[in-house]
């Protein structure tokens, strides 16, 4: 994997954390960035010495400013920047036109959402400034979002003329109910950092120089006593079962799980330790012990 | 389209206010008065001078006392009275007995509650007096509920011998949690505006001379710097997003909608003001240029 | 029915209350509790004389502590224990493997919890003190949770090496939220009365001597005034249209049952009796008078 340039990657205490690093734009996000940060998250998975990720923002403006826009007012043309991701062929067109239906139309933030969505390791956003647009939305997947007190939300598609992107119409309405996802988004208003704790986006709120160490210190409390396949697996069946229709079928899905861990040694040191009354040593990796069900082995099918 | 003659409206200041205006009978509903709902919706829809809809009731004692009970315990005998919204054949077989599986069989107030869901433009109930049965849970589809302090809301199906309607089973629990909306609608008991408040079901609570101007004033603030397209567009996906299964559904959605909105004259005015901190001037219309993809201009079909 | 030995049944006041009665095990879990707690759901379904269903526990240290813990380390180990709910078949290969797709691999916590998702009374939790794995999410489908201000709520499967079950993915990000659910689940820390209040799990929190006098008043509020095949209904509308995908499924729904109910004794009595201002005397009954839809009818298919 080539050095990160858009993003500062540090592995302390087993926990990776991710740095946007471009001070000097506010962090804008680019499409480097986007693949520099999925690259750091497949890392994140694969590597069993990472028990969690934080992500934040270098500098104290911003988390992230949102879209570059140093490309004016073409910046969200992406038919004419060719922001195709590489496909074979091209969405456009001879005549210039769009195919709407090719695959190569995708949305860049919503690829990142996507591989947090599907992440192995709690995710804890680090919320140190502004965080808009893009900047906004791609924190909506992450577990929590600790914030400093001078941060702010900006869910501002509609005063760019745009959409709310990065699957935040999924996200959103589950995390804040669906009139406050709708105040945010047809206004396109800044919202502090106590606002969005009160409408329960935000789960604490830290003077700046506080505000790593909290996410550190939560880190470290949800993983410190907690089997490493075990979170991995929670976390994946909490997040899928939440568009779910029926309680039938995460049974459906917890009863494999149910016996094929409980069978497992995890399990064995995890029933021993307590009745031992003394701390667990689980000898199972996520990098090579997560039972072969679906859904988190299944990747999101585009 | 014909006066109508159970419901007052009235445009100002872009803002479409539609007044249940039955006061005698405590604005109750009628299958008129949804018929003419519908078609102001339509109205606002196709007008692009409205930004936003207010519904709030005439009078000072009640939003909406529900159905008109004038028929005496035989209101709710859909078969016997007819109610099958003018379909060519009747869901009554020779016998007296009901085909329910008849798409004459179908419930009006749930008509009027997926002709608001759809709605472009946000929705604002101005809640006056009592909102009961059909009158609560008719604005649970709007984006927003203000209530007068006198306000009170009464999902009385159960003390009626019949149940929940308006496609309610699906909003209340996503609004309220499905222990407040079992409580409601098990109890049939009449529920404060505050007690509504800190369900969450109730945005904020007014004194009756103050609530249609709290009304109007969010709806300004909502619309004011936003591009007409994107709210109405925001409004679709968020709602609709609310019940998939996955994320991947809403990055489907929006991959397509941010190229199409992108390469929009919206978004090159949104850039562009923004990068001369100017006031914008959107020039998209929601009555010609919604882009032609799922859901939104997607029925729902019966 | 045999009489149940691990669990006591009371009738009282048309309130039928289930207590695990294992203290001096702190009424821990077993496959043989699980059977006869479905069976007293059977019976109260069956039972006009039961209007709704309280489950607490024995003594005053536990509400139930979770899986008994005496089989030891191989306590989940359940294909060697032989846990397939009787099978025709095994789910063990000649090999020993586990046949992960057998239908005798099953989750006995989700086999309760999916029999009190589909009861037809109300339903509420007297969590009279510790309530932990299995003890924790059997709540969750009920419809209330009340608590000592002594109990303690501990999702403590990932301490375990097991996960969470009971189809709890599916019910506790919709009770308190996906970042909620995601800390008790990682950190498998025990959680507080008051913290899980605040959170949403619970209703209010009583003195020990006043929790079952809280539990049995809320039954009667409940339930008092109004017909039994509506509160029926209702539980199960609600409940099942949490996960569907689009208020057009509940319109459907709806629809059929307002026309089927409109026409019934109930909803004629119900108008009279509220018209005249007196109490409704409902003659529909729960075990003969539930219309043939779906979905309350249907089985959750394994």
């Amino acid at each position: 994997m080539a050095e990160p340039a858009q993003i500062a990657i540090d592995l302390t205490d087993r926990i990776l954390t991710i740095t946007l690093d471009r001070p000097a734009a506010m962090n804008a996000f680019t499409a480097q960035m986007m693949q520099e940060m999925v690259a750091a998250f497949d890392r994140a998975d694969m590597d069993d010495e990472v028990r969690a990720v934080i992500v934040t923002g270098s500098g104290d403006r911003a988390f992230c400013a949102g879209a570059d826009l140093s490309g004016g007012s073409a910046t969200f043309d992406y038919a004419k920047r060719g922001n195709d991701f590489g496909h074979a062929s091209s969405p456009l067109r001879p005549d210039g036109s769009v195919d709407y239906d090719h695959p190569g139309v995708r949305d860049g933030g919503g690829m990142l959402s996507l591989r947090i969505f599907q992440s192995k390791k709690p995710v804890i956003g680090a919320i140190n400034g502004a965080a808009v647009g893009i900047g906004a939305t791609m924190t909506l997947p992450m577990d929590f979002r600790l914030a400093a007190d001078g941060a702010r939300f900006g869910f501002v598609f509609a005063r760019r003329g745009i959409v709310p992107e990065a699957a935040s119409s999924w996200f959103l309405p589950r995390l804040v109910g669906i009139s406050t996802a709708l105040d945010w988004c047809y206004s396109g208003r800044l919202v502090s950092a106590v606002e969005a704790q009160q409408a329960g986006l935000v789960r604490s709120v830290h003077a700046p120089g506080d505000l790593l160490n909290a996410a550190r210190d939560l880190a470290q409390q949800l993983t410190a006593q907690s089997a490493p396949v075990s979170v991995a697996l929670t976390r994946q069946m909490m997040w899928r079962m939440m568009g779910a229709a029926s309680p039938i079928d995460a049974h459906r899905l917890d009863s494999r799980l149910v016996w094929s861990r409980g069978s497992s040694a995890d399990a064995k040191e995890g029933v021993a330790s307590f009745l031992e009354k003394r701390v667990a040593d689980y000898p199972d990796k996520v990098s090579s012990d997560l039972p072969h069900f679906s859904p988190w082995l299944d990747e999101l099918e585009w």
